[in-house]
C-alpha cells in the first residue's frame, strides 16, 4: 500500500514538473514576443493555453484520486495538497503569460514607444523566481523557497517604476495611450507572475515544514 | 466517527460562510468608498484585511486537520477540497477589495473625472455573483452556481466598456492620467472579483456533481 502510494506520488511529481516546464516556456515565449515585437511567437504562446488547462484538470483529478484511494497522512498528505495548490497557481501563471502574449501581439502591429522600459530585467528576475520556486518543489528545499519570497519586493518595485514612467509618458503623448496601457498591463502581469511564484514557494515551505507562512512578514517567517 | 466528521464539516461550513460574509462586506465597503469618494470608509476596508488573512489560514489548517484525522471519502472529501479552494478564492477577492479601497482613498483626495462611469452597475452585478456563489455553496445548488458562471461575460463586457471610455478620456485629458489609471484599476479589480466568484461557483459544481467544469465552454457545461 505504502509503496503504491509512493509510486503515485512520484507520478504526481513528474506531472507537476511537466506542467511547470510548460508554464515556464509560456512565460519565456510571452516575454520574448513582447521584447522582440514578434507576433508569430505571441500567437504560438496563445495557442498552447488550452493544453495547459487540460493538464491542470488532469493533475487536480490525480490529486483527488490519490486522496480518495490512499488517504495519505503527514508529509504525504501535505505533498498532495501542496501540488493541488501549486497546480492552480501554475495555471494562473500560464493565463498571465497568455495575456502578456496578447498584449505583445497588439503592440507588434503598432508603433513602438520612444521610452526606455526594462522589460528584460523585470522578466529575468520574474523567470528566475518561477524557476527557483519549481526547483524548491523538486528538491523540497525550503531555503530556496525563502529566496523566492525575498525577491518579490524587488519585482514589485520594478513594476511601480514602470508604472511611473508610463504614467509620465502618457501625459506627454496623448496619441499613444492605447499602446502605453498595453505595456502597463504587461508589466502588471509580470508582477502577478512573480506573486504566483511566491505563492508556490510558500506552498513548498508549508509542505516541507508543515507551517503556513503566507501573510507573515518575511523576516518573521525566516526566523521560524 | 462519521458523526464526528459530520460535526467537523458543519463547523467548516460555518467558518467558510463567516469568511464569505466578511469578504462580501469588504467588497461592499470598497465599492461604496469608490462611488461615494469616502476615504474614511476606504481606510476601514483596508484595516480589516489582516483579519481576513488570519481567518483564511485558520480555515486552511482546519481543512488539513479534517483530511488528516478523518480521511473523508466521496462527497465529504470533495466538500473539504472545495472549501480549501473557495477559501483561497475568497482571500484573493478580499485582497482585490482592499486594492479597490486603496484606489478609492487616492481618488477621494483628487479632483473627480467629468465622465459617466457606471461603477454602481458593474459592482451590483459583481456583488450579486459573489452572493450567489456563496448561496450556491450553502445550499449545494449547482443550478445557481451555473447562473454565476453565465454572468461573468457580462461583467467582462462592462470592464471593456469602462476601459474604452477611460482610454478616450486620457487621450483628451492629459492632466488627469493618474486619476484615470486608478479608475481603470478599480474596474479591472471588480472584473477579477467576478472571476473569483466564478471560480467559487465552479468549485461548488465540482463539489455537488464531482465534475471539474472549469475551462469548459459554458454551454457544454450546462448540458452535463
Amino acid at each position: 500500500m505504502t509503496t503504491h502510494l509512493q509510486r503515485e506520488i512520484e507520478g504526481l511529481k513528474k506531472r507537476i514538473l511537466h506542467m511547470g516546464a510548460r508554464v515556464e516556456d509560456a512565460v519565456r515565449g510571452a516575454v520574448a514576443s513582447l521584447v522582440g515585437r514578434d507576433s508569430q511567437l505571441a500567437e504560438d504562446v496563445i495557442a498552447r493555453d488550452e493544453k495547459m488547462d487540460e493538464i491542470e484538470v488532469e493533475i487536480e483529478e490525480e490529486c483527488l484520486k490519490i486522496l480518495a484511494l490512499h488517504q495519505p497522512v503527514a508529509v504525504d498528505l501535505r505533498y498532495v495538497i501542496a501540488v493541488l495548490k501549486i497546480n492552480n497557481d501554475l495555471e494562473r501563471i500560464g493565463d498571465l503569460a497568455v495575456n502578456i502574449a496578447e498584449r505583445a501581439a497588439y503592440l507588434a502591429s503598432h508603433p513602438g514607444l520612444e521610452v526606455p522600459l526594462d522589460y528584460e530585467g523585470m522578466a529575468e528576475l520574474t523567470q528566475l523566481m518561477l524557476k527557483r520556486s519549481l526547483d524548491s518543489l523538486v528538491n523540497t528545499d525550503a531555503e530556496l523557497a525563502r529566496q523566492v519570497r525575498a525577491s518579490d519586493d524587488e519585482v514589485d518595485a520594478m513594476n511601480r517604476q514602470m508604472y511611473r514612467i508610463l504614467e509620465e509618458y502618457m501625459a506627454q503623448h496623448s496619441d499613444q495611450i492605447p499602446e502605453s496601457l498595453h505595456l502597463l498591463s504587461a508589466s502588471r502581469h509580470l508582477e502577478r507572475i512573480a506573486d504566483g511564484a511566491t505563492n508556490i514557494a510558500e506552498d513548498v515551505i508549508y509542505m516541507v515544514e508543515g507551517e503556513i507562512v503566507r501573510h507573515q512578514p518575511e523576516d518573521f517567517a525566516q526566523q521560524q
